[in-house]
């Protein structure tokens, strides 16, 4: 029997080019949305539903829930929590739901529930995430949520960080995943320097969050594992 | 003054998220397209007329010029050329006009229109690139090819050296242009070797063109810079 695949893509954007059907899609948004999910569940959050946008946000949270809105990496006004993994360390959030909107990585899950099953990647949790693959035996895909729509570092060195974990288990016929694994083995002894230099962390460097960007570069730090059923995330772990 | 920026487009499938007016668009298919027309202009080629559609090279022909159209990989019956830079060595292209049709390369010429300009580029004349996009001090997006429509490594190594060589004169703001150069810094001493490993170069490799592949990693080789004027590109080195 042949084995599974493994691609990436590096936006939600370029999904066109992919079929969803049949496959498992890791949504990837390391500069935070995921990594704070992962955080989420490891302090005990019961699930999270994720939302495109802000006012379905706004709704959840007139019903009684907690709920997280960030555009463009600032907290919006009126809501609970915030887009920074440290905002989910505490015990008031223990087998609470969260209604969650972000720039890039709620748009990525959005894009996704044509998929046969979403799982949230983040290194926090990586190790998780590739045992389940491995586990699955499914074609899979790896979705970078990028920076609205564009191409961006940090999630396709995860992605290339867990096609490394996973690769004796998959085929790899996808110069994207080759790539993203040689991005990956040239950057991960130094890859709070490299992320550094991205659009994405000098944008976030303004908002001075360096301490959020080396937490969310943690390689398994946490064993949870979000996988969205029936329009939110639970952790099956 | 601040420095003309350079972004590297993935695929011109994604040129959506890029604005190509006010900016030269220097377009990449390693394997093979433009490495062919530089080659074919060192050889004393007047002028390739590119053309998208096979039907429109066939027209061409008909009128009495040399034509060359590929699909997959093969040479396509009755036509006078093939897509391998040998095949452009020689005397009887001298002061010859030639209709292009290719898999990828062409396509990526036709959706650049739009551009202030567009150069076409390869390792065999990336200095010659190079300097032209330093002097001019222009806003440049350095378009690969890819493989009908999707990522491709060999592009993007080639976008990385690129930007190796002009940094210093351009600011590069977006993710993709970094992740370009971080690929193509880790790989340029083992280019061959790590070319082998992509997908477009093991769907060559059954063609039996090692030589072209080599070739066309060579840097430098030819001197010549092929602009697109008036619907045909011409050399203006």
């Amino acid at each position: 029997m042949s084995s599974p695949h493994i691609e990436v893509c590096f936006s939600p954007d370029f999904l066109f080019q992919h079929q969803l059907k049949g496959k498992i899609v890791v949504v990837v948004d390391i500069f935070r949305a995921t990594s704070c999910m992962v955080t989420a569940f490891a302090h005990g959050v019961e699930s999270i539903i994720p939302v495109a946008e802000v006012e379905q946000c706004k709704s959840l949270q007139a019903t009684g829930l907690l709920a997280a809105a960030e555009r463009d990496g600032l907290k919006l006004e009126g809501f609970d929590l915030d887009n920074s993994p440290f905002s989910y360390m505490q015990q008031n959030i223990r087998g609470k739901t969260i209604a969650v909107t972000t720039t890039n990585g709620t748009q990525a899950i959005a894009q996704s529930t044509a998929a046969d099953e979403i799982v949230v990647g983040s290194f926090l949790n990586i190790s998780s995430v590739a045992s389940y693959l491995i586990e699955s035996k499914k074609d899979c895909i790896v979705l970078c949520a990028g920076w609205k729509g564009h191409y961006n570092l940090e999630d396709t060195l995860f992605a290339g960080a867990l096609v490394e974990k996973v690769k004796g288990h998959f085929e790899m016929e996808q110069d994207a995943a080759l790539s993203a694994l040689m991005l990956y083995k040239s950057s991960k002894s130094e890859l709070l320097a490299i992320t550094k230099e991205s659009a994405h962390v000098k944008r976030l460097a303004k908002l001075n969050i360096h301490k959020d960007i080396e937490f969310c570069l943690t390689n398994d730090k946490y064993q949870v594992l979000p996988v969205y059923t029936n329009g939110r995330l639970v952790n099956v772990n």
